[in-house]
């Protein structure tokens, strides 16, 4: 079932880890199929240099698993949340990787202070509340994604597609897998280099506006000119 | 004689030097056959591509060489000592990786910020005292392990894996060799993350404690749901 | 047209990557020939895994694409009006590397502290000004390389290999596409120098001024020694 | 002529930047034969992946080139003197790693904060003071080793293994270049944990000087245990 997705998404993974975001186990990605309603996403806790592609597990679009030998990520709940929700995007990646995950547990949003964060990211990289004791004793993964979709009320999930979960770690997305995992590298660094400018600069200002979407246009607006046609 | 332990202990000190948690030859492991009443660890001071399994030191419980045609490692009466107070390790790991160090010598506990540290320690990663010129100037290693175990009176070795050696640097601890080396470079990430959370936010609060408890016992409490099924 | 042109450009570009100044596709190299008229540009966007030689993309000295089945680098107006105003140079290369960029963004340019600049920029490494809402809204790639020039009217390209656009990132050049590298790379590391200077000793004065013209001098003077002779 | 102190000093040159201390060619070790008279001596500015063991220079004791097709580094007078005024040493690494060269530009020595410190340095990292203009104008590397050996007056080459140059970089020694270039590593080590130190500790207190001694002694000093017996 879905062998194609379940390359797709196993090859994510593996890049996720060879581009240095991840340690041990910590990160997963997960893919969607909206035309047939699954989702496949990598197995929980097992070790990178053991997994192969069929080894991808399968679930619906409840969390319920619906083929795969493993248990699915601990974090499948949140995943199957944020696919409800952010009805564009095609592909979850979650690290820990280590600068975005500072901004995390600091609970402060990266601000935009150059072309890097604008090529990506139309504004801050936001951060989302703690979740309350309640929210944490029962479905806690569940919860981590609502309080994600609170947080994007007022904004949108393919111009922001990133989030901070406060005192935990960053969650991307994109149009596929292999985008969200692209969009989890790049907020790593992006976080790095907010980090040493603020360092450098305590009072710097945030980018100009006019700059920010410039970059952010020409990437992704209607007019882009960045790469090739498709 | 013991050789399954030896080439477990052997690829565990590899895993350490591979995951970039040891410099030269700064890192030692060992794993102990509680039946055998046997410890196996690392060699003293031998290059890390020059070693084979069959050159891991084997010795008592007292800490005499009983097989090996090495020196063991100097801090080998540092592990005999821990494996006496802490029954239920089965192997323990020492590095000075390079985050986990500057706590350890800047004299810091490491506060929990985030679920990646709760992920792996029910609290603040603690910090030893300095020993006393006394316990330098006679049994040094010994000593060391000695206010390791003062350190724990009111911790456990179970749900505190690991701890600074004050001026010095982490030992960290598991079932068994492998499990230590994860908890060293887990360690070495979660130092790395906490320093970058006190730079971006000097304030910032430690983890609410109903989010650390929930990541801890996900993965170690009696329903525990993460990873695969035993 | 151009065949070792291009097979140097993208070894210079394949070097970038390979000595860590680049994530994902940020980064671009070009090379001309003086002789011919013609620039050989990096494609945009593409992985640099699937990249062969022959995917160069030739533009003319107004930036037409003369050759290629690819679009040149968006940042290709940057590179041309460079070259037209730089008329020593022979290579040009682009990244967003780290350390410089966390400068770039701050706003500040880089002071020499040390020898290891000196090797390299006869003084600190500019900063340019912000673009303008109109000259980010009409020609922005262009306009870019126009505050670059306006920054170094009184500068010289030959001693000062390379600049900070504010808000954005670094570019560098020299006598061919690989020496443009090599100034990447150096600069990268001397920012990556210069920010853990400040942080030791915020007070730190510039390195003396005549310790900075012989380092440069023994490098690059007529009576240069360093290296071997041409 | 010198046959294996060639290799061994080509050797000691690879390893320097296969262990990430030296980024393009920034870096030269050197070897003596104290009965020969001879130091062997990288070439200058030849990139490291064409050098070869029969590439390397041999020098007189007036730094006279005697065999080598190539120029010896534009270093070799500071390692000429140091190798008159250090009789107990046979090999000197020159790098500007990053860390430690951060500590030569903001002018500060390296306190003692930790036993990995003390395992290879038995006080702290000293600095030199910075050349004058005419030390700078004539014979400016052999006054580079001169301010070292004056900086040296009261300390000594074997247990103070290292120097920082005033806004330069380090200098590292040992009884061959093998060693010396393990004390360059071993230096960017203690470097990049000092600066971590500081930073979580502005006023943190130096090592006790017990526990320095100790684990200089138990390393280096007549009783030492650790390593395996010579």
């Amino acid at each position: 079932m879905l062998k194609r997705l379940k390359e797709e998404v196993y090859k994510a993974n593996i890049t996720l880890v060879k581009c240095g975001v991840v340690t041990l186990t910590w990160g997963n990605v997960s893919g969607i199929s909206r035309l047939e309603g699954k989702i496949v996403i990598k197995p929980s806790g097992v070790d990178y240099d053991e997994l192969t592609s069929a080894d991808m597990v399968v679930v619906d679009l409840k969390g319920n698993v619906v083929e795969g030998k493993y248990r699915p990520s601990s974090d499948t709940p949140t995943h199957v949340l944020l696919y409800s929700v952010f009805l564009t995007i095609g592909g979850i990646a979650h690290t820990h990787s280590t600068s975005a995950t500072m901004f995390a547990q600091a609970c402060r949003e990266i601000p935009c202070f150059g072309t890097t964060h604008a090529d990506l990211f139309k504004g801050p990289v936001p951060v989302t509340r703690f979740l309350t004791e309640d929210e944490v004793n029962s479905d806690y993964e569940i919860n981590t994604g609502k309080i994600i979709a609170e947080r994007f009320v007022s904004l949108e999930a393919a111009s922001t597609p990133g989030v901070l979960v406060a005192g935990h770690a960053p969650f991307t997305w994109g149009r596929d897998a292999s985008e969200s995992v692209k969009n989890a590298i790049a907020l790593e660094n992006i976080a790095k280099m907010a980090r040493g400018t603020l360092q450098l600069n305590p009072g710097v200002s945030e980018l100009p506006q006019y700059i920010l979407e410039k970059h952010f246009n020409r990437k992704h607006g209607t007019n882009s000119y960045y790469g090739q046609k498709k």
